[in-house]
This record gives structure tokens, C-alpha cells and sequence, in this order.
């Protein structure tokens, strides 16, 4: 048997997280460096809070929350309670034990400490082997520009309004002029695979493209590049990709988000359902498979990590 | 019957927070204005704690936790013991709701507001009718010296290290350079009574008349000044002030108090078990009076405020 490859995964939240179940089981967990999104960062109450990040993290420690796929399994809601009775909003339904890894997190940072050094310190506490890299230490949150000129971070977007569908921009201008975090560009280039998770391509996978220098890093790679269709049957498994991806004009499909991701992936993956959309795909000049990619547990996890890495070795 | 005094008390956290909550059944709450100590501040996680004032804000609303005399009756500790997970030190005890006005404190700092118009803010939403003013708005630890050269701060030697009794002397100098909070001076020049509640004389009373000004203004007011032994038999009802009073080289008793708050004092109250020690304080020009000080219950500390207030006007 050839040794494991080294896989780096380009990831959001929850369908990303899900996947790196999947792929920590498909090969040995240190062998995978999850690249993840920090345009969802924003803060509350003055505590920096990463939801990708600690998505990731807790969903490999197998600590997340089963039906939420974000926050902790069994945390408590205590402290935005009693700060709701304070006056605040409390949209963001931010747990007591999650709570402390934002403030971990926030007082670290103003001890001047990088976002990567503390995402790495929070990881191995929670027993984590796999390295999970924020696609950057400076601040880039992302906005969403809706109709009527209203312009809101994604978290507000997403969380507070309930994802409207008026969206007539995704504004990434701050990843843009944002530099990759430590480490990020590296594990890009010794990476034996690329994979881009099924995570929402606008506001997951998007602002990483965004931050200059990964996009190219990902095109120069010697690493074949696989993506993962985030839709199934013409709707995003979770989350509002749906929305977004009309808002920026493109096709809510398979085959939609294969054409975001042509000149990036050699290779893409899609679900049984959008067996129809394979001839499609692979006239985008990519090396495309059907399988079950709704990871509705860990062994169809495993199998579709399986079949990803497969395909994008050509094996 | 003439009408209910205005009363300015200077006080500190669980001894002070109890006399009040029998003052505001003996007068108006509106008519009772408490300056308290903010000695004991420290940052815990990056986030503002008040002890004292939290302590008197809780105790008013009848929300403190019985036993303890700190924190909220009923509160959690997940986040605490998530921080301990991830390495911090947890024996400051902070409650999940606790932590809620902290954090709100914390944010409202960052953004420029005061801690006066906070911790008046918090007591509103808390339900409580008397005002609460911190005794300065500036950084002021009170720091305790220890044999062998050791510093620590207040709430370090205290709640860390189990108030060891090996101190040298206590350091105020913080509060010595610090201006009085807004409305400080001004309440007590108004005052029709001062009372000087039963706390810690040398860190939780001594750290307010350290405040430039507050001692001055106590001596120059108009008001008749009472202050409450915190001391029953030789011993404090709770904390260190046994340890303290030694290491400032003062007696551990009733009149060992009397004799600090002489010149500032007009009168003092002192318990029934210490009745031998009467002539001793009225030896110093203190009007005096025994009574039952140990507030085991509600009704104990209306009693002791209404002999503590019947004292000051010489009813």
C-alpha cells in the first residue's frame, strides 16, 4: 500500500467539518491540514469569536453539537442569557463552554499572540491531531450586500436575519487585501492532494480564494486539486449557498458550483442525485465521479473522503 | 416623624453588602447611596471583575448567593471550568452569570464609558432602587505585602493563596493617587448621615478614604459619621481582616477598629459581646453603642441599621 498522502482541505463550517470527519478516518489525522475561513469572525461582547474555526475543531474532537453542527454537545446558554437581561442582542446563540474558547482566544490575542499559534493551542487541548490553519490572521470579514443598499457581516446575515434572499453582492474586500496566515501557503505546496470541502463557495471557500496568494498557490500546486459538490438535488445541504449563489449570479447545482471552481480543481465530486450533471462537468475539463456525499454519519463520511481521494489520484 | 435621612455608606463587599440590604428596609432604598470600594479589580480572562461592587449590587437584589456572600444564588461555573480545560488558572471563582456583568462591563469600558454609569446601569437592570458608585473610576489594586518580599494583589493573596497570614504591610498607594468617581464628593457633602459599614477596615474601607479627597470630604461633611466594628469577639464575621489589622500593626478587636476610624468618626457601634470595650471607645471621643452585629439573617441587619442610623442622630 503506498504511504498516506498529505491532504490539505480548503474548509468552511459545517459540511467542511463533516468531511474532515470523514478524512481524518480515510487516512491518519495528522496527515491533514485543514485551511479554514475567518471571514465569519466577528465580535461579540467584546470576544473574538471564529465560528469556522471552532467548527472544525470541536466537530474533530467529536465534541460538536449532533444536530446544530456548531457549538458544543450539551453547553449551556447561561452567560448570553443573563447579558440578553443586560440589554444585549443574543442572535448569536454562543454557549458558556464555547464561550471560554472565544475568550481564550481574545485575551491571547491582545497579549499580541497570532490567531494561529492560539487556533493551534485550542486544537491540541481539545486533543485534535489534525492541524487547522486560519486561512489568515487579519481581520476579514466578510459582508453581504442586500437589496436597498443595506450592507451586513455575514454573521448577521446568516444569524440575526435568517439568511434573506435578496442578495445582490457577497463583498470579500477585506480577505482581499488580507495576508495568509502562517503557514497556510506552505502546506499548500507540499500537499500530495488539495481537496475544496463542501462548504458554502461564496462565503466559505470564497474569501480563502480571496486572500492573495492562495488561489495561486492552489493552481501551482504539484497536488491534484478535488472538489466536493456542496449541492445536492439543486439545494445546499445546510445553510443559505442557495441564496448566495443566486446572488452572485450563479446556477444553484452541481454543476454551478463546478463552473466557480473550473481553472481551480482538476477533479470534482458530486452526488448520486446529480448523476445528469456528470457529462456537464466533465466538459469543464474536469475529472468528476458520482457517489453519496449527504453525510448523514461518519461511515458515509469515511466513504466519500474515500472516493474524493481516489479520484483526485486517479486510482 | 421627620423625614428619612439621605445616607452616604462607604462599603466594601459581603459585610457592607449585608448592613445595607437592613439600611434599605430602614430608610427608602432612593434615600441610601453606597460608595464602594474597587480595591479588589482585577482582570480575570481579559474581563473587568468588580467583586465589590457586584457584591452589593447582587446582595440589594436579593439575587446574591446565600452561603457565600459572592456571586449569583444558583450560578454555573461552565465557563471557568472550560478555561481550566485550556489551561487557565480558575480559583477565582466567576460564575457563568456572574461573568455576564463582567463581560458587559468589559465592552462598555472598551468603548469608552465609565464605570460609574455601568455599575449604575447594571444595578438598574439588577432591580435595585440605591444608587452604587465605585470609589474612583482609575485602576486602583490594593496590593498586600508579604514576608520574604512577595507582592500580590488583593485578590491573589485572598482568594488564591487563602489569605496567609504572614503580612507585612498593605499597599494603597494605587488608590493614593486615583480621583474620586463622579458623584463621590458630591454625595457625601449632601449626606445627612455617613455611615462607615461594617467591612474590612484596612482593604475595603481603607482603600476609599486613600482616594484623594474622600477622607477630607468625610471630616469637612456637615453629617454625623457612624461606623459599624466589623469585628465580634476578635474575630471578623468572614475574611482576613484579623491577618490584615495585624499586619498594619493594629489590634484585632473592636476598639482596635474604633481607634483607626477615630478622627473621622463620630460615633461607633459595636457588638454586645464586646460591651467591656465600650469605655475604651467612648475613651476617644466616640459616641458608642453596643448591639447584636452579627447579621445572621434580614431582620438582625434592620435592627443593627436602625441603631447604627438612631446613633449618628443622637435619637
Amino acid at each position: 500500500m503506498s504511504p498516506a498522502p498529505e491532504v490539505v482541505a480548503l474548509a468552511g463550517g459545517v459540511g467542511a467539518a463533516r468531511f474532515l470527519r470523514g478524512l481524518v478516518r480515510a487516512i491518519p489525522p495528522r496527515n491533514v491540514t485543514a485551511i479554514v475561513n475567518t471571514g465569519d469572525d466577528r465580535e461579540f461582547y467584546g470576544v473574538h469569536v471564529s465560528p469556522d474555526l471552532d467548527i472544525v475543531t470541536y466537530t474533530l474532537a467529536g465534541a460538536i453539537h449532533p444536530e446544530r453542527g456548531y457549538g458544543l454537545a450539551g453547553d449551556t446558554t447561561h452567560v448570553i442569557d443573563a447579558l440578553g437581561a443586560l440589554g444585549h442582542e443574543t442572535w448569536f446563540r454562543l454557549g458558556d463552554r464555547d464561550l471560554a474558547t472565544s475568550l481564550h482566544r481574545t485575551q491571547a490575542l491582545r497579549a499580541g499572540r497570532g490567531l494561529a499559534e492560539i487556533c493551534d493551542e485550542v486544537r491540541r487541548a481539545y486533543g485534535v491531531e489534525t492541524r487547522i490553519l486560519p486561512m489568515s490572521e487579519d481581520p476579514c470579514p466578510t459582508f453581504v450586500n442586500l437589496s436597498g443598499g443595506r450592507r451586513v457581516h455575514f454573521e448577521e446575515y446568516l444569524a440575526r436575519d435568517g439568511a434573506p434572499d435578496d442578495v445582490e453582492s457577497v463583498d470579500l474586500s477585506d480577505a482581499g487585501s488580507a495576508r495568509p496566515g502562517p503557514g497556510v501557503l506552505e502546506a499548500i505546496a507540499r500537499a500530495d492532494v488539495i481537496v475544496v470541502c463542501p462548504s458554502n463557495p461564496v462565503v466559505s471557500i470564497g474569501p480563502i480564494l480571496a486572500v492573495p496568494g492562495v488561489r495561486d498557490a492552489v493552481i501551482d500546486a504539484a497536488a491534484p486539486v478535488v472538489g466536493v459538490s456542496p449541492i445536492i438535488g439543486g439545494a445546499p445541504v445546510k445553510g443559505p449557498a442557495d441564496r448566495l449563489l443566486r446572488g452572485i449570479g450563479a446556477e444553484v447545482s452541481a454543476r454551478g458550483v463546478a463552473r466557480l471552481y473550473a481553472g481551480l480543481c482538476d477533479a470534482y465530486v458530486l452526488d448520486e442525485r446529480d448523476r445528469d450533471q456528470l457529462d456537464d462537468v466533465v466538459a469543464l475539463g474536469l475529472r468528476a465521479r458520482t457517489t453519496e456525499t449527504l453525510m448523514r454519519d461518519a461511515d458515509v463520511a469515511l466513504a466519500l473522503a474515500r472516493r474524493t481521494l481516489e479520484l483526485a489520484l486517479d486510482r
